[in-house]
Order: structure tokens, then C-alpha cells, then sequence
């Protein structure tokens, strides 16, 4: 049997008002979602004027975080044309996003979550899933 | 040009935290996601033990509820066999979602998004869309 | 060599004008949409107001009365549990739209596209539908 | 509760108008779509004889521009290998699209829809969407 440790609603609320906080302050607006352990959604956030088409790319960015247990930004460098991972991106019913925006959520050293940014220049999407991140 | 109110993330986060409270009354967590008046996800929470397949659920029938201007549950009776909408569920890339807890958010008499909840029996979902569309 | 008849965009653009002047009269705002002999489309109007969700539908009508050279109101019945197209509707990516609205195109006897629409209670959308495919 | 301004179908019929004219002029018979603020279709025409595959093209072209309020040629720029978009396209259930027709409509400086073009090379698509946006 194992035992795993994920995050729960109002760790990932915590998550999202850090990450809402951070996207303030550098005033662009963001698409946040979180994932447990799972993979799975556990909550998103999208604030006033973010682009409609980061809902997805924000969950995703989140899935791909926790579905490889890397950042998005890393994973980019291994999935551009003849790279090792080139072609990942069709897997998984498109749901693999290689831009940067998607951060695990750790604690303790252990994969808990992620979380996924989008909205902005990817710089913008990675800093604010830094800091997002780092609330939990 | 048209002139349309929708949700802003403030009102969908109010409506979700009513949803979330009115869960926990009844003691059965609940998926709750709110899209805006162009049926697009503004906000998704699910409670902690809340089903892994009501994340998409609830999405959908929030998107449902707005793509038909009605409730999901008064859609239900019209698209069982023999109905005028049967086989609605088949359309829209499968998205609608054909029973109770999608819900439209009114304001002034105009819809500006809607509410969708899954993680129960079916009156028990509608019931959480009823307390969380209240508090728009 | 085979030689087909198939509306062309003014013929399509006749036809969405009739069903927009029906629509308005019944006060119903539609979705309505033209396919060719090809079963694709030409041009699709959404009025002012009409569902979200009957995009899909009105185009999909269309194709399904193209499809199948035959009105969707007529495939519906066919289409319920126990009869002999139950299942039909999982086909060809889920277009397959089972409910009133969708009609063929016909001159001189030959089947040149089809007209979809979407929008309100079954009856209404077969009305407008109706008012559409006479003006081709 | 936002407000957002968003395109009728009469404003959609305006720009459709356009750029037909614009695509007659140049002699490439083009697909042509506009969607509203929420990113939904409000109209498509496909002239005769463009292109089959450009109706999906030209619809999801609009639905791009106005999913991250840039051009499609301005998307195209920062999604190519080694960019910081590379692998957008694969977003959004592929409805993303990374070359040049797709442009936002905007009414006093706010985004309110967007249109799309497809059926001729980058730049005649462009030329015809530009043609098109401009009317609105």
C-alpha cells in the first residue's frame, strides 16, 4: 500500500491568492489552476480580462507539471524538434503543454500537486506560478 | 454592437464559497465551477473528496446551463427518448450534460453566466446550484 | 463522371435570410446554417440572442439532413430506443443531430445541400426550417 | 458583474461583407468567419469555390485571435520552434491556429470579437482580414 500526500482545496486556494496576488502586482491577469496528486483539477481561477484561451492552457500547464513531475519550462527544452521528448505534446489527448507556466507543488521533497499559469509572456506565466507555488 | 453583463471573478467566487458552504450542510462534497455569460469557466473549486469525475461534470453543465439558457434539470425532461431534445447530449463536442445542477445567473432579468455542481444524488446538486446561484 | 447540383453562397445566403425573417416573426431568436451537396458548410448566422449552444446544433443539422438525405425530425424517430438507427447518433464524431430542424435542399427534384436550425422548441426550429429551405 | 461590449450579427455581416469584397477583388474565393467577445461563431460564408478545408480553418482562426487578443501572424511569430508558444497549437483541442488571418475586432480600443480568413497564401488571408476588421 502507499501513501500519498496531496494538496486539499485550501491548499490550493492558498496557491491561487498567491498567484492572483503576483499577477497584480506585475498587472497582467491570469488563468491559475492547481491539481493534486492525482492529476486532477482542484481548483482555477480565471481573473477579470485573461485571455479565454488560457483556461485550458492553465489546467493543463498544471497537468503536465504533475504528469511528468517537471516544469513546463524544462520540459520545452526536451520536446523542440529533435530533442528527446519532440512529439510529447500530441499525447495524452493534447492535454501536454510545453511552454512554461506549469510548476509541481512539493512538500517535504515530495510531489504533492501542480500548479499552471497562463496569460502572459512566458517569463509573466512562470513567475507568477513561482510564486503560487511557493504559498504552499 | 451588443452590450452584455457577465460575471466578474469576484461574483463567481462569492457564488462558489455559498456553493461550498451549502455542501457542506448537506455533508456531501461537491465540483462547483461558474463560467461567464460567453459559457466560458471563470471558476472551479472541488471540495476535498469530491468525485474525480465531477470536475468535468460540473464544468459542463455550468457551460450547458448558459449554452441553453435554462437549468440542466429542466433540460432533462426534454432530451429523455421520445422527448423534442433527445440526442442534445451528443451534441456540442459531448459537453452537455442532460441532469440536474447546472443552473443560469441572473442578474436585472439577464443571464450572465451560469453555476454547475456534481458530486451527489441529483437533488442534492441542485440544491447546492440553488444556494450558490442565490448568492449572485 | 457524375454531375452535381450544389447550392452555391448566394442560394445559401436566400435561404438564411428566409429563416432569419421566420425566426423574427415568431420572435425566436435561431442559429441557422447551410450545407452543400458535400454536406459542408457555406454560411451560418447566429441572431442576436440566439442559444450558445445551437451553434453546433444548427450546423450539425444540416449536415445530419445531408447526410442521410432526409429531415432530422424524420431521423429522430427513427432514432429511438428500440428502433432501427438507435445509435446513430455516436456516428461520424457525434454530428449526428436527432431532433427537428434539419432539412435537405432539394431542386428539380435532386437534393443540393441542407438547411439546419437551432434556437427554440423543436416545433419552431422545423418551422423556421421549413421557411428557409422554400426560398432556395 | 463586468461589462463588454460585443459584436451583433448585423456588425458581423458588415465585416463579412468586406471582406468578400476584398477576396473578389484579389480574385481568391475565401472562408470567412466572425465570433463575438465570448470567442463563439456569430457568422461564416464560404465563397464558392475556396477551399473545403478552410472553413474549420477560418472559424478557429477567429476563435485564436480573439482567445489571446493578438493576430494569428503575430501568434504565428512566437510559436515556432524555440519560441515561447511553441506548442499553443496543440491547446484548446486543437483549435488553435499558428499562421497569418485571424485579427481581433475592436470598438474603442476594447477587443469585441474577432474575425477570420482562410483560403488563399498568408498574406491574402491577412489582406482580406484586414479588409474585413476594418469595416467593423
Amino acid at each position: 500500500m502507499n501513501e500519498q500526500q496531496t494538496v486539499s482545496l485550501a491548499d490550493a486556494k492558498r496557491v491561487l491568492a498567491a498567484g492572483e496576488a503576483q499577477a497584480t502586482e506585475i498587472g497582467q491577469p491570469m488563468n491559475i489552476a492547481v491539481v493534486d496528486a492525482g492529476g486532477n483539477l482542484v481548483a482555477h481561477v480565471r481573473m477579470d480580462g485573461a485571455w479565454l484561451g488560457s483556461i485550458d492552457i492553465a489546467i493543463n500547464k498544471a497537468y503536465t507539471a504533475r504528469a511528468f513531475d517537471l516544469s513546463t519550462a524544462d520540459l520545452a527544452e526536451q520536446a523542440q524538434p529533435g530533442q528527446q521528448f519532440y512529439g510529447i505534446a500530441a499525447s495524452n489527448d493534447n492535454r501536454i503543454m510545453i511552454f512554461a507556466g506549469g510548476i509541481p507543488l512539493q512538500r517535504d521533497g515530495r510531489i504533492v500537486g501542480a500548479v499552471g499559469v497562463s496569460g502572459g509572456e512566458g517569463e509573466q506565466d512562470k513567475a507568477v506560478a513561482e510564486a503560487a507555488a511557493a504559498a504552499l
